[in-house]
């Protein structure tokens, strides 16, 4: 058996598809839950998602041989410290934070001798929604998860957690952890931003209601980012603030100009823009 | 029978879905075709989306007792003129564009004794497809679709295009020019703008071929209405552009604050903005 006793610290959408799809492989022995909150621990212990759990992080990890944190980005730190001294000497450990350089440098502070042991990760997979009730076992199939180990990181913990993941139906890749936060600033934080800010912006205006009446299903589908988990994009804008920053800095010129555009009636720019634009979606994503 | 001879011209997206949605339910006698792609109309006639087709726009409204323009709105003022003298003195008049305040001002201009019977309409509706091929007659079933009548529109016009629509199984309403310029800025017109400008900045990164293989489902949600049709966006931000570089204006003080707030790592404006979001999008499109 690939693990004989798991732990999953942050039992949501993530961390409980992670549970549910490695305890339909067979993949795992024991699974363990830990959280803050007894009721969303006790209901997945009745969905199946846990075997057990423990509220208390150092007793949740004692003897674990895997250790998944699927906590917020603003938590790891503390959480880091909080296992440090319980960890198992073989323990390995990852995480699924959507920024990695601050869980590296969270790690590197906090975990002391088990850093060799910790492999950052971050599984492109999810939804706007969140909570055990959300997770399910087909999440991660066919998605990609990207492993940023460091060069201190062991080969034989990053084996164990690509072949993890793997299990889950998912393809890994590794990169560097800057790049990981580059490409990730632009392709997931700033939409969610920008959707964040639209919805923002058209609630307060004074025909929200009619507004959003009128509102079709490509707007549907632009700002479903938005109903995405306040608290937990709050920790990656934080996280990954320089990429982040960087990318909107981009977008924020090419706006600039397209408006500027836009108010001289320059058709040609305009219309490059679009074409460009549809061009690039249709071959990369079409 | 609701309508006699209806002319549609414009056979696209939107043109073929309601000739389609109208000849479903027996609500129209001969459906005439008109447009600048003979190819396109004789597949259109092969698709049973019209019965025959004329490219000369005045031959093909002769006689129409309903005639639904469906062309750009950069070609509306031109097309206008085209109809003028061959349009029946009974026809009645009605467009899809989605920005009002153009279509009425050239329809004020160039349609002469006719006026009062234009009626302004949009559905709301549609994809990122476009073109006859991607029509489907339930397009507009549950949609809504926005008349703006004017104080020298005749009620009898209003009445019969209200009943078009409904027979396609749409939701109709009515209100004013300014107010639906506005209403549509703000849902539908920046959203495109900014899912273009997002996808064009990131197609001229230098890392985009990893940007767009990393893009999970949200970047696909939310990009998706940049694969729309080029020209006829371009055609929108020209002819609504008072009302879209407005909304466009307010999205951008709250986007600034925003990352005012990333950047200064002010937690609590953050997270008021992601809240906010979150709670405004679950109440009214959740």
């Amino acid at each position: 058996m690939l693990i004989q006793r798991l732990t999953i610290i942050g039992v949501g959408l993530i961390g409980g598809s992670l549970a549910r799809a490695l305890k339909r492989v067979g993949a795992c022995g024991e699974v363990i839950g830990c959280g803050r909150n007894k009721a969303n621990l006790q209901h997945a212990i009745e969905l199946g998602v846990i075997d057990r759990y423990d509220i208390d992080p150092a007793r949740a990890v004692k003897d674990a041989d895997m250790v998944v944190v699927a906590v917020p980005l603003g938590s790891m730190a503390d959480l880091f410290a909080t296992i440090r001294e319980a960890l198992s000497p073989e323990a390995i450990i990852t995480d699924v934070g959507s920024a990695k350089a601050s869980v590296v440098a969270d790690a590197q502070q906090h975990l002391g001798q088990h850093f060799s042991r910790f492999v950052p990760g971050h599984p492109i997979a999810g939804t706007e929604k969140s909570g055990v009730e959300a997770s399910f076992a087909e999440l991660f199939e066919n998605r990609r998860v990207i492993l940023t180990p460091l060069a201190e990181t062991l080969m034989a913990a990053h084996t164990k957690v690509k072949t993890l993941w793997t299990q889950t139906g998912a393809d890994v890749v590794s990169m560097s952890v800057k790049h990981h936060d580059e490409v990730l600033a632009a392709t997931s934080h700033l939409p969610h931003l920008l959707a964040y800010n639209l919805v923002f912006t058209l609630a307060k205006m004074e025909d929200r209601i009619e507004i959003f009446r009128f509102a079709a299903g490509g707007f549907r589908d632009f700002t479903r980012i938005a109903s995405s988990d306040p608290c937990m994009w709050h920790d990656i804008c934080l996280a990954n603030r320089e990429a982040i920053l960087q990318a909107l800095n981009q977008f924020n010129l090419d706006l600039n100009q397209l408006a500027d555009a836009i108010s001289k009636g320059n058709s040609q720019e305009i219309e490059n823009i679009f074409t460009n634009a549809k061009t690039a979606r249709d071959k990369f994503l079409g």
